[in-house]
């Protein structure tokens, strides 16, 4: 069958207007959002309707035609990017953006796959709640993508990343059959728990269609700090002892370098240290309530502080007094990227290990990265509380062919940093998934049981391997 | 191969301490603890370590003899008890009962599968913390169990079942490969999470040997609260009450007809009813603070339930004044299973439906199931919140045969209230799984696509179909 068979088939499927063929239409949804990423597809499927959905997929199949669904084409891995071959179509979820139900009692929303992250903040919002995960991409990123790539974000350690939000999901199988999965059950053991295969799989093993998410309240009252620390390790020692002052209510957690701060002090206009003594390290964090009550998270963080200091944990600290100053705090650990590329090229990591390890971590591997390649600086910043790490390897001074320096250098600094975490017993992807970026790296490093593991559940729910090729699993060559 | 042919390959294998097989030593092994469920095997293996299960498994892959892991064997639905055929061995994860670690600082316990429950609470509180999972079988079930069943408990409501409690996990898989995941990655986007497939798996994709588990602080205060209420649905509304006022320190929430209560009093010694007003439905709450603070968990709930009385959506309440009298208020809702078999045959059901759906269930089912069955009494108590309902369904008085009523009864009524189930959006098992006694249940209410996956995945992680054969899965015959 012909390429213009094929998408005459979808065509009479779904109806014209849910078939684009423009080059023109189709050309933003080819490359991902760096441009690192380059594919073909002659069109886009946009159904608007979990059975379009399923009619698309079940054609699809008869057809042995590889569908690649796409939400806001915001992945950082190549998730979302068609193969250059052309040989699969794009099957973009944008179209179903209906927040379907939201339900301040429940504390639960049902939200369709398109439906964009900030869409959901601000309805949510105007029903008392809050949806409590949030990222850069919050404007473009869609509940289907968050949810297939099991996204994070900085307030993981108190609520967790999408797994835990998900409370019922709706999808679409490779087969054509509809997942019914939507009921919010707290308490549900009928078996292998599909739900929890279906986050994280990067569209590789159906496609979500929609999820029941839950809503936390909205916050009442909350402090942010900034905190000089002489090390990591005081850094972690801060955090036991907030916990152990605050409880559930330390809602994020950020180490950062004094050197980090260097930069974007330098780099940002407007920025400022918040505290008079400069440390060779730094926290950040944030304290919330959901209900108004005394002593409040202003309180009751000046309580952990003080005693912090006494104990010589940290040498300087400094509670924003308004939420102006709050999101100035805010302003620097977001700045943390961009001035680091203002420094001259690099490449950057997102790599997790376990908590108690991070902080000999951020400084033992950042030493034996400059060891390793001379005249490289590498530095790390992080979520403590998750232990994710942000690892970034600079190129040397002076380098001014940022894309030649990676092309000769990074595969071999990409192997140092990935066996370096894989020796803490951590994780070569924290947040971004594995996409088309790190599948050799994951088929290099990964047990032969998870691998095995891997490719037998994606031969089982995906036989012909039309789900998003490519993505994920590594190629037979990669391991 | 004949059957001692295959006991001395293991033997040799293991060596002679770790297979028993004297007849007298196996038959407690052999049966369910109710007494429902009889199988047959010739031995039980009982390795050490992770390295001997995984020697063991490939064995019996090699051999083609099924496995039946075994812990407590405290499964509700005849999930660890072998086929009566005699065709498979006991594996037994008994003598892998060591805790390997447990840091208060990372708040992590690295249990092997072997582990009992109430010893892991015991080491964890002598290390000032808390595992918040408990049940009446604490003193018998291991953690292996527990997270192949994802076990649940009256503590759901705050800290999740098994599944959230679990950080990382070990296994054995079907070929005798060893999946090794303990360490504990909060944000790890590594592909399929095979951690979560395990859970809840009762054994049939692998063995679990050991998991790294979650602790909290332990409880610094806490206020346990007796509330009379009209009806089901004023207990949501006082939950959701309750939950604005508390938050997160909201643990226990149970609902209770007067009936049931009724009969704790009649057949209990020493029980008495918390507050003078008799209402046609009770709750009982308990807050837990994990520190020490001002308002403490009693001011807390007394300022929810003057609300609530003001609101009319409470009729009486009380607060246990001290231990002995929260432990008192316990004993009630404790005691209502004994209670109610002390009241004649009945049929029970551990079932979930949505919360928001619970009220209207707890009083619709019952009703519709006396219509259906003339002469029958049903009630429903439950953690309202996680939409737990415990169903009874009690003979009609003066039924002395109990088995013979069952038997003539058991099946219509099975799927009366399955059926019922299912029309509200819930599962068929909440807490117990699926083993034996609910996979032909399971096999007529699952959706298609559901089942597809269920069996797509057995035969992608077991072939041969080895790991504890005829569990969970529905037959073909079955659905």
């Amino acid at each position: 069958m012909t390429g213009q068979d094929v998408i005459a088939r979808f065509t009479a499927l779904l109806g014209e207007k849910r078939v684009v063929t423009d080059a023109d239409d189709i050309a933003p949804w080819l490359s991902d959002w760096r441009g690192r990423y380059h594919g073909a597809a002659s069109a886009i499927l946009q159904p608007e309707t979990t059975e379009q959905v399923a009619a698309a997929v079940r054609l699809a199949a008869d057809l042995s035609v590889p569908l690649v669904p796409q939400g806001g084409n915001t992945s950082m891995v190549g998730g979302a990017t068609p193969p250059a071959d052309g040989s699969a179509l794009i099957l973009s979820l944008r179209r179903m953006n209906h927040i379907r139900s939201l339900s301040p009692d429940d504390n639960l929303a049902v939200c369709e796959a398109g439906v964009i992250l900030s869409n959901l903040h601000d309805a949510a919002a105007a029903a008392g709640r809050r949806f409590p995960l949030s990222l850069g991409a919050k404007g473009s990123a869609t509940i289907g993508g968050l949810i297939s790539t099991n996204a994070g974000g900085t307030q993981v350690l108190r609520h967790g990343t999408m797994r835990a939000l998900v409370e019922g999901l709706e999808a679409v199988l490779p087969d054509g059959g509809i997942f019914h999965g939507l009921d919010a059950l707290r308490k549900d053991n009928r078996g292998y728990d599909i739900k929890q295969l279906l986050i994280g799989a990067e569209g590789t093993l159906g496609i979500v269609t929609a999820a029941s998410l839950r809503l936390v309240p909205a916050i009442a009252a909350r402090a942010v700090g900034w905190i000089g620390v002489p090390s990591p390790a005081d850094a972690l020692a801060l955090l036991r002892l907030c916990e152990a002052h605050l409880g559930d209510s330390v809602e994020g957690f950020e180490v950062i370098a004094d050197d980090g701060l260097g930069h974007v002090l330098s780099h940002i206009p407007g920025t400022r240290c918040p505290i008079a003594t400069r440390t060779p390290w730094h926290v950040l964090i944030e304290v919330d309530h959901g209900d108004l009550r005394d002593p409040g998270p202003a309180e009751q963080l000046e309580g952990a502080l003080a005693e912090a200091l006494e104990r010589g944990i940290a040498v300087d600290a400094a509670i924003a007094a308004n939420e102006a100053q709050a999101e100035a705090f805010w302003r620097i650990r977001e700045s943390l990227s961009e001035s680091e590329r203002a420094q001259g090229p690099a490449l950057q990591y997102d790599v997790s290990v376990p908590v108690a390890r991070m902080p000999a971590f951020m400084v033992d591997a950042a030493a034996a990265a400059e060891r390793a390649f001379p005249g490289t600086t590498a530095s790390s910043f992080g979520h403590l509380g998750d232990g994710n790490v942000h690892f970034h390897v600079r190129a040397p001074r002076g380098t001014t062919d940022g894309p030649g320096w990676i092309a000769a250098h990074g595969q071999a600094i990409n192997a140092f940093v990935h066996d370096a975490v894989v020796a803490a017993g951590g994780s070569i992807s924290a947040e971004h998934g594995i996409g088309q970026m790190k599948r050799a790296e994951l088929g290099r490093l990964a047990s032969p049981a998870r691998l095995h593991a891997l490719r037998a559940i994606k031969a089982a729910f995906d036989p012909q391997g039309i789900m998003n090729p490519d993505k994920l699993i590594p190629r037979p060559e990669e391991g």
